[in-house]
């Protein structure tokens, strides 16, 4: 049988979600605790990687097992076992040919930056930006963006052939002296949401004007672009299958 | 020469406010670090104790020093040398009448109540509930508490002589399934918004009833209440001169 589990978790302690040698990650922990209650070696196939430091709201893995179990039993089972960080929202049963990566539409990212002042206790789950930003401009910038395009420029990752992707939306919500910032696309390459919110601020900054952004995306060259936005801000907030 | 300096903190690595011995505390560091940059030995007075893990986004504190030195450099070498949990808004010289603790007129405090679904990224900055509450019943129970009372059942500090305390309001606030408190008074005792917080969180639970309230405030006894609220949800929130 093949199990869906959506998932949240805290990015902050973590090196990202996919499973590394010696490395506290989340699919490490997750595969550990689930290997544990059910007796059994599991592997999960996670719907994205989630870099170091980035959060999840909004997080799905698919794992099989023959093994029977009560659905709200393995979920209270992994949250008490799972380090406060992750939280196991729900489990249900899913057709083989339902699978977490695969079967994804789009994804939507969501990136916190604040503002205002700065703030300590929001310190590991917002950028401390703490300058104003002229959000009317990033609209402007958004135009470029959203779309197909080869978004290779925006990517450090050089080992695949495909770097087309269709950036769904690109939506702005302040209030608070917080800005979030939502982008919807059909797949990310790696580091892609960091290094537009990257340009986004060096546009707020005056180091990129808007006619370079044709240009950064014509390069194909991502030293055309500054440096990426910290991981702290950034959450995969809403999976659509 | 007396000056005020405004901070705020994120209290989760700290054992409270005041210093002591071998543990991590605010008046710890700071003094620590204030001591290094003026190179002599300085005291903080602050406005108030925090318990250990409680927030503060309105803190003050004043210290004395015949050093001479530019306000604006200070604070900014204090934020580069502290912990990223603590930052400095600005100092200010003061007159020497003015105290820190003795001048303050009232304070608020914040207690937030995530009622809706566990967040693992909020849960060290809001009281994870994550159950509904009746927000009328608590406007109910705050008529009996706003006023001058003796508050003896709401502390467990048996050390002094004085409880009466005048709780100027107690304001709701909610939104996105989070329950804010706000409770002004022209003092708190040790742990007394704690134990208002439990003491709403039991009659949202039906294990008070709002007649209940009166007694406990007469009976003076702290075993009238049942668990005070966690400090993760708390926040010294305004400090008013």
């Amino acid at each position: 049988m093949r199990y869906l589990v959506n998932m949240c978790y805290d990015g902050t302690d973590y090196y990202g979600f996919q499973i590394q040698k010696d490395m506290k990650t989340i699919q490490g922990d997750v595969e550990r605790i689930l290997s544990k209650i059910l007796n059994e070696n599991i592997n999960i196939v996670g719907c994205s990687r989630t870099d170091k430091g980035v959060h999840a709201n909004d997080y799905y893995f698919h794992f099989e097992t023959f093994k029977e179990f009560d659905l709200g039993k393995l979920t209270k089972s992994l949250n008490s076992l799972l380090d406060d960080s992750i939280y196991i929202k729900n489990i249900k049963e899913v057709d083989n040919e339902f699978h977490a990566r695969y079967s994804v539409k789009d994804k939507e990212y969501l990136y916190v930056i604040n503002t205002g002042e700065y703030c300590p206790t929001r310190r590991n789950i917002e950028l401390e930006y703490n300058k104003c930003i002229d959000v009317e401009l990033l609209k402007e910038a958004s135009k470029y963006l959203i779309g197909k395009h080869d978004f290779k420029s925006f990517t450090s990752d050089n080992e695949r052939d495909n770097f087309v992707r269709t950036i769904n939306y690109i939506k702005f919500e302040e209030k608070n002296e917080i800005l979030n910032i939502y982008i919807n696309a059909d797949g990310f390459l790696k580091y892609m949401v960091r290094n537009i919110v990257g340009l986004f601020l060096e546009l707020n900054d005056g180091k990129k004007n808007l006619t370079d952004i044709e240009k950064i995306l014509e390069s194909k060259d991502r030293t055309m672009l500054g440096v990426c936005a910290p991981s702290v801000g950034l959450y995969l907030n809403k999976v659509n299958y």
